[in-house]
């Protein structure tokens, strides 16, 4: 940990001006729901109208997801050393189920909060901790099963519809909202998203809304295959680089470009506080792997690592507002010698440190024989689980072996446990495995995990592609997506070969956005075909403007072009560098269409076929002198 | 087009050092067929050997299909103004079947090689065009129908197997050639794939060698389904950007990076002799668009092009020795109006010429129309088609529509024709389409086309992330190919935004031979899983020099690596910047292999069971001890 205090405050009170800048000719909305405090964030991206003949067409405004938290609102002074203002306390505080602590009941968490050693180091508002009263259970399952829908979940239901019934009530939209019917192998979503029906997925397991009651700042979001395909990004320092003022820019750089949680796998020193400066500043919900932190508490011996240890970890951690827990409690001894023969044994880190205590002790994994404890954790915060695949294969040549499938049968019996406490629950899925064999994977798990969201990661398709494994794991990723996978967690260009810097995480993310749009238009989301279409009218139109802003990234889509055609008159342009203004079939194409109607040709074959001699003639003469007038 | 000829001559008489260096640790090989001139180049990655306990284990060489020509040799000093060598002509000479013409018999050919303010631009040693004899038929196609096993199949037969027989013969690849069974979807890939076997899918029509007679420089490839997959790059300058210098810089830099086949797109000025030089060092097949060239010489007005103009131009090009042509003659009147309601009409520049073409004139497309001449001279040149699709969808909403389909429709009756003539015929494809919709692409053009092959752009499969097309196209592709497609044409990061420099044409082919290498993978090629193997293995034992030097992209894996862990030490460190040395999976899977091993554990599940209390003792010590050491 390189951080010193000095360096730390100056770095983090501000974001850098390239994560917090407006996306251009964008307008961040609010949407209200029954309440005025559920105030669900959009964007709107702001189109220029189409020139025609007799004036101009006008372009209706796309309204997109966003992820991108109040980092990207104008009208809000973002002060990191305080936080993000609050959206839930008082759901919370309303539901009369929660308590707040005299202050953390961890042992670790009293120990860093009582240490004047990391006073510089820590997050000055910190709030004393909120834990279920005696006896209650505060999960969102819980209060779906009991038949209540919280504002967490019409939150959640007024953002998965980007305000879809609206625009289907306006005409502007009509020919924008066109799209193709999907192949939703088997998944069963709704022409809306009505609270009602996320209530009854999370009751059903189908779904989780992971939000922690400490962490009040989130924006609540939902992830099941029902729903929008969501993706994960991961950040986190090492002993080797990185430092806490890096990390927080990074959560809101991958709130900017499109991350729906994000994991903080740190492995340095002071985690606790990192974690914490994170966690006041995250919109969207935050996942770690607790047996890091255990692991460290022992100075990294496996074989060290104990139940109390590890159960002072998920408290401290559950109090500082982690919303969702990656527990390896599938790693049975029983499948450890499966992994001896494989080409890459175990690359799960939280995995490998189970198969060494497993192995060492000669005993039962301790988070599977300790799996209800954690479950009454869990339920006293509303941690999720994200059931962690500790055996996944690491190459295509261990992809779907025993030790996998073994792996992933336990986690559909773990589930069943949680679900037992109304605990909410996702399964971590693979790793490497080639094309034919990625629906397997899927099958396997709606079948033994009772169709508990599936969170892989890639999968990526080729293990030789070290630098560009944001494409072999994206090809992989959107197969998933499409079979039913609900969150793909996010691989970056640096993947086998270090820690991404920022360009390599925007990298990652914009893949895996396209990966998670390509699976909800595959699976027909409904609107998901809104932005395409307007897009390639856009395109089709060469407004060059709108092209730019209605990107995934409109940064780089005006950079490249600009490469090639600086000029500003080229943004007006009705051709572009490929071809040409001579040579341009976008160009050429308007004129046939523009001829086709003019003439009456329309539609009709009949009119295509009879009297258009003359008019043939007549667009021979009109079609040169277009061509002499460029 | 802004070359000046002292520029010319002082770029392209060498090739930039970073097109020519030699991959890293690797070996040109050239394995000889059934005659010494048959020499088929392929690469060895050269691998250190394993550390072990009592010594070291050796890793053998992995052998790869190579693209990249006598660039990569460093055993041969390429000359730009001499081209490359002869590959063919003794094979050529020996069928008896052609004659040395005495000039180009193109009035196009025979002016630009008599204007003498051309003599700067022109290549130097320009030999004079051959031809088929009259009433002979020199295709690939013709010669495979009659039986005979030309030099060219034997090559591809040899290149296609990559020496795998040889290799399965040697213990030393037995564990690395374990592969995953494929999915071929009703492909028919043989465990070896033999000249006969080449032969008769060619005789089929399943396959093509695109070879031209007058292209004796080609290092012969074969597409088809039951092959590896294929991909093209496109190159080309335009009337706005890029020389011919750069364009042969590009054509090796392609070569390079894995690009099977390379289509010359000029649309600028001197596009004659841009592609002479290109075809006179072009390793790989060459293919081209000629109305884009006919255009030009009607000076860009496509209703003023007529038959003639276009037959001089397919001979002039044939007589230089271009593979393969791309010819719209799909796009029939009836079609045209089919577009006006897309929301991208019509995109592909040679079907909006055509288009246009057939409503000025109100006349059937005369590629159509001329089909049979157009036949006639591709067989005494050994052209191969490309049907183009001229109508393939633009954007999602225009997928699989009835004018795309009907075009594909129309280009399989083209192809029974082509095969009267036994012309060797691909079929081009989309284009832009969701996933969802993307097999029906391969079932109908298996289908409609008889199996001939199908050559796809792509497809994109979500139209919002321009920047990102090569990855938006590569998950399409992937998928495509897998289904059956035999060659995808890549897509850069600048699509939709301007012409692609060579870092751009770098990263489109990498993303592309990634979705190839899926394909193969899922279809069950043979072998295809030795070069994964091997990697993995590496990776797996901190072998960082061979995991960069087995990579797609070996520069930007050390570069990449080198971003976070610079010092040299860290080449041979049994950790990475990932998780730092105290924390590694890797490190850990290993210590429990070999405690597993060393304890005798193995694979056996009773052994875990019983017995095993002392061990496990041992090992906890033992493991302390390992941690300290670090």
């Amino acid at each position: 940990m390189s951080a010193i205090p000095e360096d730390f405050i100056n770095k983090t009170s501000r974001l850098s001006e390239e994560v917090t800048q407006p996306f251009p000719n964008s307008r961040k909305i609010y949407v209200e729901g029954s309440r005025p405090d559920i105030r669900v964030p959009m964007r709107e991206i702001q189109q220029s109208p189409t020139l025609i003949n007799d004036g101009q067409e006008e372009n209706p405004p796309v309204v997109v997801y966003d992820t991108s938290g109040l980092f990207s609102d104008p009208a809000v002074e973002v002060d990191l050393l305080k936080g993000m203002p609050d959206v839930r306390s008082a759901w919370i505080m309303e539901r009369d189920d929660t308590a707040q602590l005299e202050g953390p009941s961890s042992e670790y968490g009293a120990q860093r909060q009582g240490d004047p050693d990391l006073a510089h180091l820590r997050f000055e508002h910190i709030h004393r901790p909120r834990k279920a009263k005696p006896g209650k259970n505060v999960t969102q399952m819980h209060y779906a099963r009991q038949g209540i829908i919280t504002p967490e979940m019409e939150y959640v239901a007024i953002r998965e519809n980007c305000r879809l019934q609206e625009l289907r009530q306006d005409p502007r939209y009509c020919k924008l909202l066109r799209q193709h019917p999907g192949e939703s192998f088997g998944a069963n979503i709704p022409d809306e998203i009505t609270p009602e029906f996320v209530r009854s997925e999370i009751a059903a397991g189908r779904a989780i809304i992971p939000a922690n009651i400490n962490h009040p700042e989130v924006e609540p979001m939902i992830i099941g295959r029902n729903f929008r395909v969501k993706i994960n990004t991961n950040i986190g320092n090492s002993a080797v680089t990185s430092s806490i003022a890096e990390e927080v820019e990074k959560m809101a750089w991958s709130a900017r470009w499109g991350g729906d949680t994000l994991m903080d796998l740190s492995t340095g020193k002071n985690i606790h506080e990192t974690r914490e400066w994170i966690l006041r500043n995250a919109p969207m919900p935050i996942g770690t792997v607790p047996i890091y932190q255990a692991l460290e508490k022992v100075n990294g011996k496996a074989e060290d690592l104990t139940w109390e240890i590890m159960r002072d970890t998920l408290i401290e951690q559950a109090e500082q507002g982690v919303d969702y827990f990656t527990i390896h409690a599938g790693v049975l001894l029983r499948y450890v010698p499966l992994t001896a023969e494989r080409v890459t044994g175990i690359v799960s880190r939280g995995g490998s440190i189970l198969a060494k205590w497993c192995l060492a002790h000669h005993q039962e994994n301790f988070l599977y024989t300790h799996f209800e404890e954690i479950c009454e954790i869990m339920k006293a915060y509303d941690v999720a689980f994200s059931l962690g695949d500790g055996l996944r294969p690491g190459s295509l040549a261990d992809a779907n072996d025993a030790a996998q499938f073994g792996e992933l049968e336990t986690l559909g019996e773990l589930t069943k446990i949680a679900w037992e406490h109304d605990v909410q629950v996702m399964i971590e899925g693979p790793g490497h495995v080639p094309m034919q064999m990625i629906k397997e994977n899927m099958e396997k798990e709606l079948t033994d995990c009772f169709e508990a969201p599936f969170y892989t990661l890639g999968p990526i398709v080729t293990d030789f592609a070290p630098g560009y494994d944001h494409i072999t794991s994206a090809i992989g990723a959107a197969q998933i997506g499409w079979y039913g996978t609900s969150m793909l967690c996010y691989v970056t260009p640096k993947e086998h070969l270090g820690l991404p810097n920022k360009e390599d995480v925007r990298e990652g993310i914009i893949a895996y956005k396209i990966a998670a749009q390509a699976s909800d238009l595959a699976k027909g989301f409904p609107g998901a075909q809104l932005r395409d279409n307007a897009m390639s009218k856009a395109r089709f139109e060469f407004r060059w403007e709108d092209q730019f802003n209605l990107a995934f990234d409109p940064q780089r889509a005006r950079e490249y072009h600009d490469e090639t055609m600086p000029a500003q008159a080229h943004k007006v342009a009705h051709f572009c560098s490929m071809c040409g203004p001579n040579f341009c079939s976008m160009k050429i194409t308007q004129e046939v269409r523009d001829y086709a109607e003019q003439k009456g040709i329309g539609n009709v074959d009949v009119a295509v076929e009879e009297g258009l001699k003359e008019k043939a003639e007549q667009f021979k003469r009109t079609g040169a002198e277009i061509n002499k007038e460029i």
